[in-house]
């Protein structure tokens, strides 16, 4: 890959010593100047330091940069935890001549554990001194925990450059707390069009992405954009942000915790947008459902008992589900021509595939909604019922 | 196990070729004449063809009996399913001389495929013909599916006698729909006050009992009084539908797919009932928090992290957690006295147990709820992701 650069920024990520194996754990990412920025943030109501502060200080629509340090999420600390994650803002602005409001923090790590403050505060200090323009990949290093790799994705909005970075293999990590993702552009914007978008384009990708359906205490997701290539078109710029958030949201996917596979689940016909939501939730989540998408089993029983427990009013004599190409229900009845056991051969084939599409129509409105998940499998128990010591 | 008699009914179970393994499939439950009874039904949306007729017919409060069958759950089968249903009820009230309206169906097995009626005709002849006051252990063992053996439950109420039973490996079987029970007793009851307490008694020990958080479209509970030992005393009698429904549901969790423990989630301090169930269930379903109870794991981070996402409002700051004996978090923050490393290594011998409590306590009212979970393990995954051919 070609070096990331987008005009405006420096970046840095270093190994701070939080974490036990020496892997980086401390990253920057500063603008040259205040510039505008948007966020958006784990729904958990068990929130860690870093987010309560972040979320209040991001308000104010611009920001200087963010302090990311990973094997520590800063999660259920108390008082403590919050004076530190103030204090991380405190050591980065002394460096980069920057006030603490202007600053944000994001941390990801094992939760109930107080931040080696020592560690982080030299950490912070050598990663100051190694800011660099061309330092985007070692700061998309520094945020990863049990992640396989680095998840990076660029593109272009007419002259200007959208880049963003992920961490995160599921929801949460084993031990761990986080989705954490960090978009930079040179496109100049207005921080309210910022803010609005992001939750748009949030919305149609991380938040429609599952692995486990558990959301982490330390959830954050932010962009900054420095001006530097001047406007380039909102709609633009919003389908670069869309198309990068989406590819970012697909590699937290394929890198799920055990995960074999990504599946669509597309729920049309609900009487609202939010219904067929909760009913691709319902199917996306479900264990049942997962297990028969690792097992590659057309057991669709499963996808309508989920339908049904979705907590929405449907009429189950007009749902439509098909596999693929494959309709195996029609008028909430199963297909039973030319056989019952053609059908099933069909739909077996159509799971084998690594990605496909399953699609429930509801029949009651033009509700609609896209839901991205992987399947369950022996290697998500291995990971997570593995005790720590 | 001494022969299990109830005064005022018979009971069978018959083989008739549903199931292609040759076990018993057609169970039989009939009194010597209309009696009060009850039911409680599955809250899925997409209900199985038997559970639309049964609800129906039970409304009435009076019922001579049910004819069940397994190895198939005549659920999505269409106006089909539901002409099926009907009929099984006339052949079995051509056979005891009663009105179809006065018996119901109940069946459990794989979605989707039509009933084979011809067999299901002969095997509920065969069954009546077997009716016998001794049958009640052969009509509990007609009824399992992938249960490792049969889940039957006796109690004293006075001089009646309370006996149940169910069927249910996971609240989904697989490739199968459902959990069934079946209680009989002799004692005198009212059939208004039966309903109520079979509500109440559901809601306390099928309702809190959670193997994977699926619920089917065939869940049926059916409880039924020959009146045959006269009054009782509606305490004692209710104390022993509690007792021989609590032992039923902590079967079911114990045969749960795979499980290898049974943890009992307490939630109290909140604001309401309903706020406490909220967040218990949320506890005992995710798949984080079930694979770390496999593992031992004192990773209780995803604890909190799953009342937070529970959809409860609450206030972390007042969240105290307790694995069995040991306090894990005091105020939302980690308990780290005497030191981080002791109170793990406590915790994990506590989670070695087979059987233990998590107790989340909110500290905002008075609000309780005690469910019943297992653990998420490799077999899990075995039994549900092999595709069935």
């Amino acid at each position: 890959m070609t070096k990331i650069i987008v005009p405006g920024f420096r970046f840095a990520g270093v190994a701070g010593g939080i974490k036990k194996n020496g892997k980086p754990d401390v990253a920057l990412l500063v603008a040259d100047e205040s510039v505008p920025a948007a966020g958006v943030f784990t729904q958990n109501r068990v929130r860690a330091a870093p987010v309560i502060l972040s979320e209040r200080r991001v308000a104010a629509g611009r920001l200087r940069g963010v302090v990311v340090n990973s094997g520590n999420a800063n999660a259920c600390t108390g008082e403590r935890g919050e004076a530190d994650a103030d204090e991380m803002t405190r050591i980065l602005g002394r460096s980069v001549g920057a006030g603490p409001e202007e600053l944000v923090v994001a941390s990801t790590g094992v939760i109930g554990v107080p931040l080696p403050m020592d560690r982080v505060r030299s950490g912070i200090d050598s990663a100051a001194a190694a800011l660099s323009p061309t330092g985007f990949t070692t700061f998309a290093d520094a945020i990863l925990t049990t992640d396989k790799g680095p998840k990076v994705s660029v593109a272009r909005a007419g002259d200007a450059i959208v880049a963003g970075c992920a961490k995160g293999a599921g929801m949460i990590a084993p031990q761990m707390a986080t989705t954490l993702a960090f978009v930079v552009t040179d496109a100049q914007v207005d921080p309210a069009w910022l803010q609005e978008t992001l939750l748009a384009a949030a919305g149609a990708t991380f938040n429609s992405a599952i692995v486990d359906g558990d959301t982490s205490t330390n959830d954050t997701l932010l962009v900054f954009a420095s001006g530097r290539a001047g406007r380039v078109g909102d709609d633009r710029l919003k389908g670069a942000l869309f198309d990068v958030l989406g590819n970012l949201a697909d590699m937290l996917v394929r890198d799920g915790e055990g995960a074999t596979k990504l599946v669509r689940v597309r729920v049309t016909g609900a009487r609202t947008d939010g219904d067929a939501q909760l009913v691709a939730r319902r199917i996306a989540t479900s264990p049942l459902v997962k297990t028969a998408l690792h097992g590659a089993d057309p057991n669709w029983g499963r996808i309508m008992c989920a339908v049904g427990n979705a907590g929405v009013d449907i009429d189950p004599r007009r749902i439509d589900l098909d596999l693929g190409p494959v309709a195996v229900v029609r008028g909430g009845a199963a297909v039973v021509l030319p056989s019952v056991e053609e059908i099933e051969a069909a739909a077996h084939q159509v799971m084998r595939e690594p990605s496909y599409e399953v699609r429930v129509a509801l029949g009651l409105g033009s509700g609609s909604a896209l839901v991205t998940t992987c399947d369950l499998t022996h290697e998500y128990i291995t990971i997570n019922a593995s005790y720590r010591s």
